[in-house]
């Protein structure tokens, strides 16, 4: 799950948020009957039985989203509820985050069919996580529970998003990356490098992984660096969880073998004896483009397993 | 769950130790009977239902003790199936780690009944514990999973017991605060301390407690580092699972606010805002003498549930 911060827009007035819900839940409503309608034209037999919902801050147990940071919306929203009222006739309408819908999608859809206790992992913006443990997700005492991105893997290390110290995502996501490049061009005083002539504000994953493919080594380093603390981190996961596998997802984890053979070697070296060489860290199988799509949509199934 | 490590006796040979285990196996058997028979002259209606085992190193899936490095057996040992050959009339044999049957055991006889998500410390020689998300034991895909002291909370920092670097059992042990004691002694180099007249192998949580209460600065500081790293640590545990409490349990957890306040401070400092104040931190309310016991005829009640 992606970070449930409370960090609303301070200039969002209570008022102004339930107006624009308010319109918000009648355009998504027209949206999903646009949905219902040109499924049914393609099959008539194919059946709608509920909506799921992938959101920052969602809250599976309470149906709510809770002080989402980038979201017009102040406080906690009661969403299920409003999306329940437009259609009162599904039973099943839920909501979780969406780094947990991911890791729901990689079950039923992706790499994790099968499995009964695997992790997924979302490189983004952020670092979310979804945890799966004996076949179902981890929701934990409060609905909240998967925020591995906030795990600290260096102590009194760097500023995160949340306002911690030293989280796995501050190091770890595509963000993390970035930074870790300039943290690295700073060190090295590198001006050959070709990262070395971009702005901090214009570098993304996608250009590190092109200039490491030519051979520039501050963009190597800034991979086997990510790959290192990644690594150490998810030694944490299995030593918690003992995963069947660890799926990493998003636009980091594109960068394929540049993170993913330092992050296996580093979680090995980090492992105690009797974990080693049982955990696979594998690349997700859902596309970038519809995991959001199919994480919701596996939330129903899910929910038609229980009942 | 404590320590898994391939670590056996090196002088132990293969033959000596199947020599060693049939002994022990007729022994135990021998014990087993006579327990029942004293139980049923007690109370003739008493119905003895099966045989819980908590052993180190002890998967619950395959009823093995596999490579355990405190105890003269070499390599797996299948130990429920030779329990099983002396009692066939059990249907219910079944094995788990000391730490995971603690945390069983605090769910059926202590603080967590009726809890759902609650994370179990054991905080002793080593700090072992035990992980319940959804009202079950986390076993993971290997029956290993709950190994929260070999998670890293000083990365490059201490050697742990396993060989690892910078684990929380390295630190927030009883291991863990004796080595405290003494890198602060080394730090100020302070005579007056009545830690400093007592030699290395001597010290025990006690003793720094008992300094701690006749107002000793380093037996003080010894705690609030042990809290501080434990706090952090919980908070990893928190974001991992959101647990509704963490139970402390162990002679380390023995001093009381010495350790909690600390530890608790520590843990709300370092959570998401979501997080905040919605997360106990209690001591055990398993006996030290008896947890081992009640928390192996847990691990029977908890079949009998399932089945």
């Amino acid at each position: 799950m992606a970070t449930p911060q409370k960090m609303e827009n301070p200039n969002m007035t209570k008022a102004l948020s339930d107006t624009i819900l308010s319109k918000y839940i009648n355009n998504l409503a027209s949206e999903i009957k646009t949905a219902i309608t040109k499924v049914k034209q393609i099959n008539p037999e194919i059946e709608v039985m509920g909506i799921g919902i992938g959101a920052p801050n969602g809250n599976y147990y309470s149906g709510t989203i809770e002080y989402p940071p980038n979201l017009p919306f102040v406080g906690v929203v009661n969403f299920t509820s409003l999306i329940e009222k437009k259609f009162p006739e599904f039973k099943h309408i839920k909501l979780t985050n969406d780094a947990n819908a991911a890791a729901l999608g990689e079950m039923i859809y992706g790499g994790g069919k099968g499995m009964k206790n695997f992790a997924m992992m979302t490189l983004g913006t952020g670092l979310g996580s979804g945890l799966i443990v004996n076949g179902d997700l981890v929701y934990g005492a409060d609905g909240f529970a998967g925020e591995c991105g906030h795990t600290t893997v260096v102590p009194d290390g760097r500023v995160c998003g949340c306002g911690g110290l030293g989280h796995l995502e501050a190091y770890c996501s595509a963000t993390g990356i970035k930074r870790t490049v300039y943290e690295l061009l700073a060190k090295y005083n590198d001006s050959k490098s070709p990262l070395a002539n971009i702005p901090y504000n214009e570098m993304t994953s996608k250009i590190v992984f092109d200039a490491a493919e030519k051979g520039d080594p501050i963009a190597k380093e800034v991979f086997q660096i990510t790959g290192e603390l990644l690594g150490r981190s998810l030694a944490d996961t299995v030593h918690y969880l003992s995963p069947e596998a660890i799926f990493l997802f998003g636009g980091a984890a594109a960068a394929g073998d540049y993170i993913f053979k330092p992050a296996k070697a580093s979680m090995e070296r980090h492992l105690l004896p009797v974990f080693r060489n049982k955990v696979k860290i594998l690349p997700s199988k859902l596309k970038e483009s519809t995991a959001a799509i199919v994480g919701s949509s596996a939330l129903i199934w899910k929910e038609l397993e229980k009942n």
